[in-house]
Formats: C-alpha cells, sequence, structure tokens
C-alpha cells in the first residue's frame, strides 16, 4: 500500500532534519541547504555521465563508492563549482570540513553538492557565513526550505513522501529535487536527494537507486542536455527497524515506493521544464527489442520539432514519425501506429485516421499522452518530455548576465 | 584555380536549362521547379539516413543506384510525398511520367524530390497543371527561378556556380540549395542539385559527391532533425569536353571546386537556419581520433543551451565544455582549451582567460568561430551551427497551420 504524503519531503522521513536558508550566493533567493540525520545512513548514488564533472560531484561520488555511512548533504545553489580546477576542488573540500566542524562530524560523513552556473569560482566567504549559519536552522519541518534553497532557473519547488505500509510496520520515502534545463538522460542538470527510514543495505539501496533512477530521471527530456553536476542521492537511517531483505514481499513494496517517487520527482522536473507549458508522455510500444523501443522514445521526446508542434497544439504526426525514423532504431514505417491518448491519428499502412478537432481538444490539455506503437515486436518504454517555447529561448539566452 | 561566379546557379553550366514556376501547391509562392540537360548525364546522389523515406526520395535513389544516365530533375515545395502510402508512391511515379512524356524523354531519365509538409497526399491536379506549364518555361537563365521554386521555411535563395580552370580549359559547377529547419548531420530537410559540364564517371562523381557533402551538408545543425526527404544530387553533361580521371591533378582541381561549392550551399543553409541571427564555425582540433573530434563539434553544434547563449550573446563556455563532456568522446577536462576567433577563452587548467568585453565584441558579430582544442590527440573537423532564437520557435509552432 503506497500513499502520498500532503506537503511530504525529505523530512516527512522520522529522524531527518532538514534547512534551507539565503547566503548571498544568489542575489536574493535561498541558496544553501542542509540535510541532516540524527544517525549514520547507508547512501547510495547516481551521478552523471558527462565527462566533465564538477567538483563537489567527484568528492561525493567517492564517498558513495566508498560504502561509507553518511549523516549530511550540504547543498548551495548559484554556483556549480563546475570547471573550477584545483581551487575549485579545495574549495569543496574546505566547505565540506566546515560544515563537519559545525556538526560535529568528520568531514567524510557529509555528501556535497553544487548546482548553477559552471566555471565561477565558488563565493566562500558567503559560503562560510552561510554553513556557519544554517546549523542552527535545521529542523524536523525544514525540507520544504532545503527544496526550496537547491533551485535554479526553477519556478516551483519540488517535493514528495510517500508512506508504504509493509507487514512489519510502515517506513517513509521523502524526496525532493530540482532541474528545469539541461535535462537529459543520464542525469541531466539535476539534483534528488532521497531520505528512507528503512534499514537497508548500501548494495541494495544503490541497485534500487539505480533501477529507479533508470525508469525516471533517465527518462526525462527537456532539452537533450547532460549537466556535470547532476546526482540523485539516497539515505536510509533505519529509525522505522524495519530490514528490506532482497527478494521478500516487503523489498517489493518498497521498490514500488521507491520507483513511484523517483518518477513523481522526475515527472515534476518535466512539468517545470524552462519555458514548458505542457507535460507529455510518450509510449513505445511493440518494439523489437529494449533498446529501440528506448531510441524511440529518446528521439521523440528530444526532437525540438516534436516539441514545437506540442507546443502550438499542431497535431504534426509526421515529425513524430520523422524523429522515430532518424532514431536509429529498427522500425518500419508502415507498420507504426499512432495514437494522441486513446485518439487514433495515424494507423499501419499510413492509414490517416486524424480527426483534427479531436485531436486538438487533447493537443490543448496540459497533459497528454503521444502513443507510438512501432508493430514489429513486443518491447516497450515510456518516456517524458514538454513542449519547446520561446520562453526557454528567453531564459537560456541571458541565463547567466 | 577557383573562381565564384556572380549570380552563379545551375543554368551557369552550359548545356542546362532550368525553370521555378507557381502551380498552386503553396498558397503563393513558387512551388515548381524543373532542371534539364540538353544531353544525357552521369549522375549521383546522396540521400536521407531517416528510416522514413518519401516516395520521390525511393525512386531517384534507385535510379541512381542503378547508374543510369539523366537529363531532368522535377522538384515541387510545398508538400513532401512523405508517409503518403502506395498512393504516395503512384503519385510520384506518375508525375514522374508526366514529365517524361512533356519533355520527350523516358521517365527513368528523370529525377524526383519533394519538400514541404510530411502526411498530406499530393494535389495532383495542381501538379499536373504545372508540369505542362513547366517545361514552356525552361531557360538557361531560369537556375534563380528554381532556386526560388525549391524553397520552403527558407527566407533567401541559395544559390552558387563556381569556375575552375583546369589545364586543358575551363569547367564550371553550379549548385542550388534549400533547407533551413530540421537541419541535422546525415542529410536534414534539405536538398541540393549540382550541375557540371565536366566529363566525369558516374562511379567517380559517386564517389567525390559523398567526400564533398560529407565534409559539407553533413557538418551543419539546426535543430538536429534528419528529415524523410533529403537528397543532394549532382548531375555531369560533359559537355565542356574535359574529362575528369582519378588521380590527376585536374580530378583534384574539381575535388576542390566540388568541395568549396558545397561547403558554400551547406553554409547558405545555417546561415538562413529557421529563426537564426548568427553563423558559427566550430572547430575541433587536437582530438584523440577522427571520430572524438566529430562526436565533439556535433554536440556542439546540436546543443540548445550553447545554441542560445550564441542568441544571447553570452560568453558561457561552461557550456561549450559540457556539451563536450556530454558527446560520448574521449576528452579530458583539464587539457581542453577554447577560443573565440583567436581570443583565448579558456585555457588548459581551467585558466580563466576570458576578457567579457573582447569576447562581447566577438559574439556581436554574425559571423565568428569557436575553436575547441582537446589537447589530446592530432586529429580535427569543422562544425557549422546557427543560433536558437524565439523566432525558431515561432516558425515551427505554427508551421502546418
Amino acid at each position: 500500500m503506497l500513499q502520498f504524503i500532503e506537503k511530504g519531503t525529505v523530512t516527512s522521513t522520522p529522524g531527518f532534519k532538514a534547512a534551507g536558508i539565503f547566503c548571498g550566493i544568489k542575489k536574493k533567493k535561498k541558496d544553501l541547504a542542509l540535510i541532516y540525520s540524527e544517525e549514520p545512513c547507508t547512501a547510495a548514488g547516481t551521478f552523471t555521465l558527462n565527462k566533465v564533472k564538477a567538483a563537489p560531484l567527484l568528492i561525493s561520488r567517492y564517498i558513495i563508492n566508498e560504502g561509507k555511512k553518511i549523516r549530511a548533504v550540504l547543498v548551495n545553489s548559484g554556483n556549480a563549482n563546475a570547471c573550477t580546477g584545483d581551487q575549485g576542488y579545495n574549495d569543496a573540500l574546505e566547505s565540506q570540513k566546515l560544515a563537519a566542524e559545525k556538526l560535529n562530524l568528520k568531514p567524510d560523513e557529509i555528501l556535497i553538492s553544487s548546482t548553477g552556473v559552471i566555471g565561477k569560482k565558488l563565493p566562500m566567504e558567503k559560503l562560510k557565513f552561510g554553513i556557519n549559519k544554517i546549523v542552527n536552522h535545521l529542523s524536523e519541518c525544514g525540507g520544504i526550505d532545503a527544496a526550496e534553497a537547491i533551485l535554479t532557473t526553477d519556478t516551483r519547488i519540488k517535493s514528495f513522501a510517500i508512506k508504504i505500509k509493509l507487514g512489519s510496520g510502515g517506513i517513509t520515502i521523502g524526496g525532493i529535487c530540482k532541474g528545469s534545463g539541461m535535462i537529459a538522460p543520464n542525469m541531466a542538470t539535476m539534483l534528488g536527494f532521497i531520505t528512507t527510514d528503512a534499514i537497508i543495505e548500501t548494495s541494495l539501496l544503490q541497485k534500487l537507486l539505480s533501477e529507479a533512477v533508470g525508469e525516471s530521471f533517465n527518462k526525462i527530456s527537456v532539452d537533450g542536455e547532460c549537466s556535470t553536476n547532476d546526482m540523485v542521492i539516497a539515505m536510509a537511517n533505519g529509525r522505522s527497524n524495519i530490514a528490506i531483505l532482497e527478494n521478500t514481499i516487503d523489498c517489493q513494496l518498497f521498490k514500488d515506493g521507491l520507483n513511484t517517487l523517483c518518477l513523481e520527482m522526475a515527472k515534476s522536473i518535466v512539468a517545470d521544464g524552462e519555458g514548458a507549458t505542457k507535460l507529455v508522455k510518450i509510449s513505445v510500444k511493440n518494439a523489437k527489442s529494449k533498446l529501440d523501443a528506448d531510441l524511440v522514445g529518446k528521439s521523440i521526446a528530444n526532437s525540438s520539432l516534436v516539441k514545437t508542434a506540442i507546443y502550438g497544439q499542431d497535431a504534426n504526426w509526421g515529425r513524430i514519425l520523422s524523429a522515430a525514423g532518424q532514431s536509429g532504431a529498427d522500425i518500419i514505417p508502415e507498420k507504426v501506429s499512432i495514437h494522441f491518448d486513446k485518439l487514433p491519428v495515424l494507423l499501419p499502412n499510413y492509414n490517416l485516421a486524424l480527426d483534427e478537432e479531436s485531436a486538438l481538444k487533447i493537443l490543448m490539455r496540459p497533459e497528454f499522452e503521444i502513443n507510438v506503437d512501432l508493430g514489429i515486436g513486443t518491447e516497450e518504454t515510456t518516456w517524458w518530455t514538454c513542449d519547446l517555447t520561446e520562453q526557454y529561448v528567453k531564459i537560456n539566452s541571458d541565463y547567466r548576465t
């Protein structure tokens, strides 16, 4: 039994505190977040595949890969501390060390993360001031403040929690995330932080997180970009006293809960895509292979022409088919059918079923589905995309200045 | 010795006639073009790699692959005759047949080509009317009209010719092309038609054309899309009486001429990219392999974030480096340096050399170069891209209506 918690967040999970404050890295908005666990946590993480990796990401990935128990995550927005060389690395270590002193922890019990402009040095004086201050703001109600402090061009906070009823009691999984541009497969300018009170071994948590991310954060596209700082972190503090063991019903329920939470987080990122006005589900069915299904879903989700047509509420199925055709997947154009929600648009052998008026009714909705049936196999996948609007261009042509 | 001919076009080449007229497929503008050779031509072609291929493209590709001599190319704009099934195939054959009757040729001496909206049946009555009419308009000055009649969302005609001085006399290569959206590697919504009066075997012409296209039309990006109709055709009528034979100096000169012409044509497409205000050369140097150089060039040229930054005249080198990092190529971020024209922006080891004022002076120009030196090998490549603007979104969100 899964249930979303109203106004759920990382601190909906017992044993976690959080805070979000303004320390001057941005001009006005909150720019420093801290998530803190009262007990040591097993932790897992997934990280960007971009060859250019930010200093804080390298440090956090090292800690995760070593299987260390962690106690806190420190996140700043407004500055990515990426492409900043040795100085950036030292700055990241220093902020980690300072947070450790303040929290009375060892530095390697703290993960660090940054998001924002690439290539600028961290304003260390401001950050130090912020770290000194934020520790005093930690609270069991601080999740929403933290969710706000990790945002960059996002227009709203992204915060969720889910309650899972197991045979032996209940556990909670909470999550906050950010990201609205540079969103593409394989971790975009996207941060996600997940807390749970389950008892779960590092290796199992890593396995379940990787799977959940693969079917959620890695299947969304705003602009096909993949950034230097992206990570999703999960922390389990064991407070519930319920152990999740592999190949049990409880594990299946936990997995369902984690998948559901990650998908909801991922969808909230696309729905808040830079300039986006529509959230569109791309369902690809009956592909020859899993890879083919994925290539087609990704190609449609990334296509500028499909995304502008969605914005224009234009039932331009030709662009959808053309995107499938250029995906590299094995397709036979004559076998393809396309539906908007359940409305047939194109049937096999280029049988045009499009009723423009009915299509427009669907395309006018803020959320709908494009179904692409390749008709030559049994594999399927689901991607999520948004429309491409003038606003996206506006946001990204004067982001830095 | 190469020399561009002023107002050069396909009919700058002796022995070719052309025409461009309005027949009602579009609302107002010219929509039917015919290029005609007084003598049989050897011919070569390159075609889209999209799995969805338009009917006329399949027919023309068949003729080219059979090595047949051709006499004419019939091109309509306003309707792509793509995704139109058997009906579309029959319509294409019928228009080819009708043109053949009017020109007193065999149908397979005529190549056909279409560009425009996908998935709509050709308006055959209008097209028949047009074919009947256009034959009477053929003229030695008709190249510019033909260049106009193949356009869709283009804002200007793209027409060039080059005179090559060889030991044994002079030959001409003329070309017209179209395409301003759906432009990406591997033949986008892009048509190109090239005429020459050299004597050249089909197989050698095909080899030289494929090479020229690989370094020009396949290295440009407007929006990363690859369409169903793209082709580049070259026709050689032999009128000059000068034979181009492999491994000769004349062949090298001809090759240089063809490459130069194709690059000029390709650049004109990017410069007229939908909504584009800037033409940007992406030079990638010192890559480990040719493939790596290409992956980096393509990734930068296709990046929405780089393209919006160019539009915003924002010296956002971080996005350039991040695009290189996500390209899949082998790169070591610390070894990378970036220049705008000759202005250093980023030097190895993240040494920031950026002088914002000098950079802005370059970024304000309508044409400049981004140099990316990977510093780990000796291979290089050049790509061409344009900026991404609100106008691109406007054009493509209401293209069909």
